[in-house]
């Protein structure tokens, strides 16, 4: 019994350590009705790297002019790269009722949430302690101390718009997080609003069909 | 990790024969933290039943002054009875982080959703299909056909109401089901907006504590 819906934007944030990348992968993995978000990007291909899967790759004079015609959902310029998310690409997923799941800070996930209304659920993962963090992020890098204290500081500063995310989720043990994930996918793709085809079905059901 | 939060109220509305009774008796029996919410009435104790675990047993005097002192968060008279829920009683639940499962119809949910604002959960169970739904009812009764052609009609009218509701769940397996309003319940829990204890929690992280 599938009844025709809307797909989702589903955005994962967090600090770097408290384990987005793993989670994201496991959903992806496990999940025939998720997709990942594919951004345009003005940096250049390294190898391995296919267009069109792992970034949309482009000129700078054409991001400007996407940016100039309002072709994005969200965009930022990080060091002399630009990166984006189209909006026609995510509009077409959507209306196929196709979710997509966004790997992206909290102010990707501001400029999203201007757009996006009522298709926007966002999530953020926490680390279960100050000491976990600190934990994961040293086993993570053989990175000198101060790098790592810069990291942390960048941890908490994302950690600190927590309040801005329609969900939070602390990971404390993956499989746990990863179920807990799944089952906010689940409940929002049976949020009444979404599924577009049920009035229809109800009206089969009533009129004895 | 277990983060302070608010309790939640959760209808479960269906028409009869859509699966409501035994959904909801799976979730009670595997969820310690979910209760019934337990009636006040008017109506006679029955052989077997326990005032304060079954129903709330009360006299009409009683009752109706509780009505005038706006103690109930919603009630109704059905033939000579008077059924209510009192606030107090849910009241205490939630703010110990509780959660309640009521099961009500769309009257009921309508009051509920009066005075509950974000506290409210609302789950529609839908049959499957029209066949379906005729089929379950005739499985459950030994009744004459026109006693079940009432019931057929009493379910469209609450099946009507189904646009009321937060999320529609549709009963063609019943184990799936089960999960679905499961993964509700545990997405619900982690709505950032419960989790009154969160603010407190990120403190200490980003103070490294």
């Amino acid at each position: 019994m599938t009844i025709e819906r809307r797909g989702l934007m589903c955005v994962l944030s967090s600090p770097s350590g408290a384990g987005k990348t793993t989670i994201a992968k496991y959903l992806l993995d496990h999940d025939n009705n998720l997709k990942m978000s594919v951004s345009m990007t003005t940096r250049k291909r390294r190898p391995g790297e296919v267009s069109g899967k792992d970034y949309l790759f482009t000129q700078e004079e054409d991001f400007n002019k996407a940016i100039a015609d309002d072709e994005f959902l969200e965009w930022a310029k990080v060091f002399d790269n630009y990166y984006g998310t189209p909006k026609a690409y995510v509009e077409q997923q959507l209306s196929h009722g196709q979710d997509v799941l966004f790997d992206i800070d909290w102010q990707g996930t501001q400029q999203l949430a201007q757009q996006a209304r009522g298709d926007l659920v966002s999530i953020f993962i926490l680390p279960p302690s100050y000491s976990e963090l600190e934990r994961r992020l040293h086993q993570r890098a053989q990175d000198p101390l101060d790098v790592i204290h810069k990291r942390m500081n960048k941890a908490a500063e994302e950690i600190s718009h927590w309040a801005e995310y329609d969900y939070v989720v602390i990971n404390e043990n993956l499989t746990q997080t990863v179920d807990e994930v799944a089952a906010i996918l689940s409940a929002e793709r049976h949020k009444r609003k979404r599924l577009i085809g049920l009035s229809q079905f109800v009206k089969k059901i009533i009129q004895k069909q």
